[in-house]
């Protein structure tokens, strides 16, 4: 999209948000992608959750844009119980290291996609979890509204992962 | 803005934009505003930063942003030195708790009010710290890029403020 082609402002707008997108989940993948599966049982810092909990936990917040984007049924709802509902150690995990990898990939691959086309329409489309009520009254609660919000909990668990020593974030 | 006005796309673009900046300061203000001065010398962590080094952390990277965003000249450079050069414990505190939360609100009340009446066309503008060049090659290097980087970097620290034993967020 970059260098010739002229962009409309919306456009201009839209890119920009998804280049946010992309660039704080990448930040995050490369926060725990060279971590052991030992290391991702490590906790952030003492007393606090494990990598594999927060990971866990972003994967399953993930998964409900799904349907709150318009883009079809969620792929890990079994995921909520043990990294959303309850706090890390109160559930045995559901699901292996590698598995929760792949998960990971599988969910944000298939978000950046359909954002890819997202057009600055579809953007501003109103969230499936927000009521025709309440966007009337409010018309930013809209998709874009949702991925800000969702693009600021992945900094905000950024920020902790970062504080586990086995981390290193360039 | 809300109820009956009715925004162009671009419009609604920047007022979501501006409202992800109200919601991610005012939760950060909301993590160290009720904090003793006592507890604003707490770590985060165990041999973590201090929460009021990463409260001088957020000024002086917001102070930075005035110009950048094409809105004067800095307020706090002298805060660069001990809470962006150099890490926690290294440098004597330059300024008092109290100086401290002040210099909070008026850096960020200053940036509030600016992009409140920023207009879309102010928000896609270059930012100052990108070269004609670079912008003309990727016209996404612009203030709204600047803001919504920041607004990362702020979710980033409220993850590590969240931590501390005192905090405590709604």
């Amino acid at each position: 999209v970059k260098g010739q082609v002229i962009m409309t402002s919306e456009e201009l707008f839209a890119f920009t948000a998804l280049n946010s997108w992309k660039l704080v989940t990448g930040r995050f993948e490369q926060g725990f992608a060279a971590l052991t599966d030992e290391q991702m049982g490590n906790r952030v810092a003492p007393g606090k959750n494990r990598i594999l909990y927060i990971v866990g936990h972003l994967i399953a917040v993930h998964d409900r844009m799904i349907p709150r984007l318009g883009l079809g049924e969620r792929l890990y709802p079994n995921l909520d119980e043990p990294f959303v509902t309850n706090p890390d150690g109160t559930i045995p995990d559901p699901i292996s290291v590698s598995d929760l990898r792949n998960a990971w990939f599988e969910i944000n691959g298939k978000l950046t996609e359909a954002l890819e086309v997202f057009t600055p329409e579809d953007w501003l489309r109103k969230r499936s979890d927000v009521t025709d009520e309440d966007y009337a009254k409010d018309p930013s609660r809209s998709r874009l509204q949702l991925i800000l919000n969702c693009v600021n909990h992945i900094s905000l668990h950024s920020g902790q992962l970062v504080l586990a020593k086995s981390v290193q974030l360039t």
